[in-house]
C-alpha cells in the first residue's frame, strides 16, 4: 500500500464534468488499495474571474484582501471534489491550506512556505478517508491570515505536503502526457522522456519549460520527493522525476541530451559605448538589480581599442523590460553611455542533458547544426549541464527542430495524441 | 464616538457597482467619526449558483462539505468590499467567521453560535480600520471546521457581533425602509413602523414578517443589543427595534397595535372522525412530532355526541406537509381516524400590538372588520399580544387591508417610494 500525492490543476476541474471525472481516478486509485491525498487548483478560470472583480473595485487591491479573494476559488473546487467523490462510496473531506498545516511567510501574493504540519491530513488518511487540500494557500504563522503561494502553488503544495507525509509519489496531473524533449506544438516528433533528474528538470523548468515550475522541482530534490508528471486526459505512465535508482536497481539512465526547451518571454538590452573602465559593468548591474530586475545571460563585446568604448547587452524577463530601461536612463549620465536599445523580439533556446559534462563536442555540434539551418546566434551562455543561445525569435521554432533532429531525440513516428485539452 | 455593526445583505452587494455604493456608505459613516463593524452576505445569487453545482456533484452532499462550499460566497464579497473601502482612502480588513471569533456548534448547515470571541476585530477597530466580517459562518470549537449559521444566518452573525462587541446599534440593511405596519405590496397606505418593542418584533417575525429572521430577534431581545432596520438604497431612517427609553427618556411610545403579518406558507391538515376519547390528541401530535413538525395552531371540534367522534385540525409549514402526511397516514390504525385532509391553500393574518394586553376589544374589533368584508374565519389563536386568524389564501389580502383600515393604521398619505431594488 503506498501514500499518493495528487495534484491536479484548473484545467482538469474546469467545470462539473470534469471534476466528476477526476474523483472518478481517485476513487479507483483508492480502491485500488492506496492512500491518497488530493491537491487541486481553483476551476478553470475561476482565478481570472476573481481578479477581474477585483480589478472593478480598484486598480491596487490591497494584497492581504485579494489573497482572501483568490483563496475561494480553492474552497470551491475542493468541496465540490469531496462531494463527487462521497457520491462514488469513497470517503472524502476537504481541508483548506489552514488545516492542512501549510504555514508561510507574510508576503501576500507570494508568500513562500515554511513549515507543513498535516497532522488532519495524516488523520483523515488513517481513518481510510481520501483527503483533499486546497492547492495554492497557506496561512501564516503568528495572525492566522491567509496567504496564496504565487505562481506554481499548487504544484509546490503538492510536493511540500509529499515531502512532510513522507509520501511515495507526487502525482502531478496536467494536460500533457508528461515532460517532452520539446515543446510537442513545435517538434511534433518530440518524445515523452520517461525519467529525468531533479537538476535536468530544474535546467528545463529554469529555461522555459512550462510542465513544471522551477520552484516545485527545487523543493522536491531539497526533500528527495519523486514526482510524477503525468496526463489527467489518460492513464498513461506519464515522465518521472528522481535522482533514485530505477527499479532494477540501475543508477538513473542517463543519456546525453535530456531535451530542448526554448522561451520566448525575455527581451535583450543593450547599452551602446560604455567606457571601457573598470567599475561601469558594476554600476550598470547595480542599477538594474536596484529596480528589482533578475539579469539572466550578459555579453560584453570586446573593446574597440581606438575609442576606449564598448557595447554590453544582457537579457531579462520582458515583462521587467519597463522597470529596467526607466532605470538605466535615469543613471546615463553617472554609467555615461551614448544610447540604449530594447529588443523584445528575441527567443531562447536550452539544450539540457546531464550527460553533456562528460561529453566533449555539444557545444559544437549544437552551433553546427543552428548554422547548418541558417540561423544566427546572438549570445551564449552555459552551465555544466545547459547551453543556451539567443536567436530572432521568428527563428526560434526552426532553430529548436534543427537541434531536436540533431541530437537524434526525435521519435520515430510522431506523437499521434499529444496534448489533453477536452476530451483530446 | 459610537461603535456601530453594519450588516449588508446579499442585494446589497449584488454586483461590482453595489458593492462601492456599499463602500461609500461605510467610509461616510466612518468618516462622520464612528467605528464601523461590517457583517456582509455573499453576493446576490451566489449561494444559488454554488448549490447548483454542488447539486451537479451529487443530490445528497455531506453537510461539512457543502458549508466550505457556501462560505466561500462570503469570502468574495467580504474581500471585494474591503478593497473598495480601502479604494476611498479608508482602512478596511476582511476577517472570516473563525478569524472573528464566530464559535459554534458541530450541526453542518444550521449551526448555532455558541460563543463570540471578536478579539481581532476589536484590535481592528482600535487601529482606526474598518472590520469587514463574514456573515453565516461560524467554526466549530474542537475541531476547527467551518461551519454554516442557516437561514437569516448574516443578521444573527451582525446582532451575535454587536453584543460581543457592546456596541451601540446593529445597522441591518435592507432593500426597504424598515418594519411596516403591514406588506406595502399588499396595504399601499401602510406606515413604516418608527420604534417596536422585541416582543412585538418577535411576534411580527414568528407570523410571516420577513424583514427580520425570528432567530436575529431572539438574540437580540436576549441580549438588549438595539437594531436598527433600514434601507441600504436611501438614507431615512428607519425602524429601530429596542425596549430602551426614547431620547427624551420616556419610555418606549406604545400604540395599542404595531402592524399586522401575515403568512402564506402554511397548510392545514383536518384529521376527520377520531374518537372523542383521553389521549387521541396527545397520540396524534406525538406522532407529528416524531416527524419532526412544529405544529402552529390546533382547532379541535366540538364531539358530536351521537358518534363519540370528533375533528382535529392544525396548521404547519407547508414545507413540512408530506412528512406529516406519512407519519399520520402510517399510524391511522392505532389513532383510528376516519381520513385526513390536506389543505395548502389557506392565509394566515396575526394583528401585533403590547398594547392590546391593556386595551379589551381588541379581538372584537378584529372579528367585525373581517366580517364586515365578507371574510371567513377558520381557526382563531391568541397570545399575550398577538391575534392570529386562519383565511382562504384567496382573501388574504383583502383581509389584511381591511384589519390595516380598521385599527386606524393607514397612512394619511401612501407610501411615494417604499421598495428599494436596484436604484428604486
Amino acid at each position: 500500500m503506498a501514500l499518493i500525492v495528487q495534484k491536479y490543476g484548473g484545467s482538469s476541474v474546469a467545470d462539473a464534468d470534469s471534476i466528476k471525472r477526476v474523483a472518478k481516478r481517485i476513487a479507483e486509485a483508492k480502491r485500488a488499495g492506496d492512500e491518497v491525498v488530493v491537491v487541486v487548483s481553483a476551476m478553470g478560470d475561476t482565478t481570472d474571474e476573481l481578479i477581474d472583480l477585483a480589478q472593478q473595485m480598484t486598480p491596487l487591491p490591497p494584497s492581504r484582501e485579494m489573497d482572501i479573494l483568490l483563496t475561494a476559488g480553492e474552497r470551491i473546487s475542493m468541496s465540490l471534489l469531496a462531494m463527487a467523490i462521497s457520491s462514488l462510496g469513497v470517503e472524502a473531506q476537504s481541508f483548506t491550506g489552514q488545516q492542512a498545516g501549510v504555514i508561510t511567510d507574510e508576503v501576500h501574493g507570494r508568500a513562500r512556505i515554511i513549515d507543513v504540519t498535516p497532522g488532519r491530513i495524516q488523520a483523515a488518511v488513517d481513518s481510510g478517508a481520501v483527503a483533499i487540500v486546497a492547492g495554492f494557500q497557506g496561512v501564516t504563522q503568528h495572525t492566522n491570515d491567509v496567504t496564496t503561494l504565487g505562481r506554481g502553488g499548487s504544484d509546490t503544495t503538492a510536493v511540500a505536503l509529499a515531502a512532510a507525509l513522507e509520501a511515495d509519489v507526487c502525482e502531478i496531473y496536467t494536460d500533457v502526457d508528461g515532460v517532452f524533449t520539446a515543446d510537442p506544438r513545435i517538434v511534433p516528433s518530440a518524445r515523452k522522456i520517461d525519467r529525468i533528474s531533479y537538476d535536468e528538470m530544474l535546467e528545463m523548468a529554469a529555461s522555459g519549460a512550462k510542465v513544471l515550475m522551477l520552484r516545485c522541482v527545487e523543493y522536491a530534490r531539497r526533500y528527495g520527493v519523486p514526482v510524477h508528471v503525468r496526463s489527467s486526459f489518460s492513464t498513461h505512465t506519464g515522465t518521472l522525476v528522481t535522482d533514485a535508482p530505477d527499479e532494477e536497481g540501475a543508477p538513473m539512465e542517463q543519456p546525453i541530451i535530456a531535451g530542448v526547451a526554448h522561451d520566448r518571454s525575455e527581451a535583450k538590452i543593450t547599452i551602446v559605448d560604455v567606457p571601457d573602465v573598470p567599475g561601469k559593468a558594476a554600476r550598470i548591474f547595480e542599477v538594474v538589480a536596484g529596480a528589482g530586475v533578475n539579469l539572466d545571460m550578459i555579453v560584453q563585446n570586446v573593446s574597440v581599442a581606438s575609442t576606449g568604448r564598448t557595447d554590453i547587452s544582457f537579457t531579462l524577463p520582458a515583462s521587467d523590460g519597463a522597470a529596467a530601461t526607466a532605470a538605466l536612463t535615469e543613471h546615463q549620465p553617472d554609467i555615461g553611455f551614448t544610447s540604449l536599445q530594447y529588443d523584445d523580439t528575441i527567443g531562447k533556446l536550452s539544450l539540457i542533458g546531464a550527460g553533456m559534462k562528460s561529453h566533449p563536442g555539444v557545444s559544437a555540434k549544437l552551433f553546427a547544426a543552428l548554422s547548418d539551418a541558417g540561423i544566427n546566434i546572438e549570445m551564449i551562455s552555459t552551465s555544466e549541464i545547459r547551453i543556451s543561445v539567443v536567436t530572432r525569435a521568428d527563428q526560434l521554432d526552426e532553430a529548436v527542430r534543427a537541434v531536436h533532429t540533431a541530437f537524434e531525440l526525435d521519435s520515430a513516428d510522431e506523437q499521434a495524441v499529444v496534448y489533453g485539452g477536452t476530451g483530446r
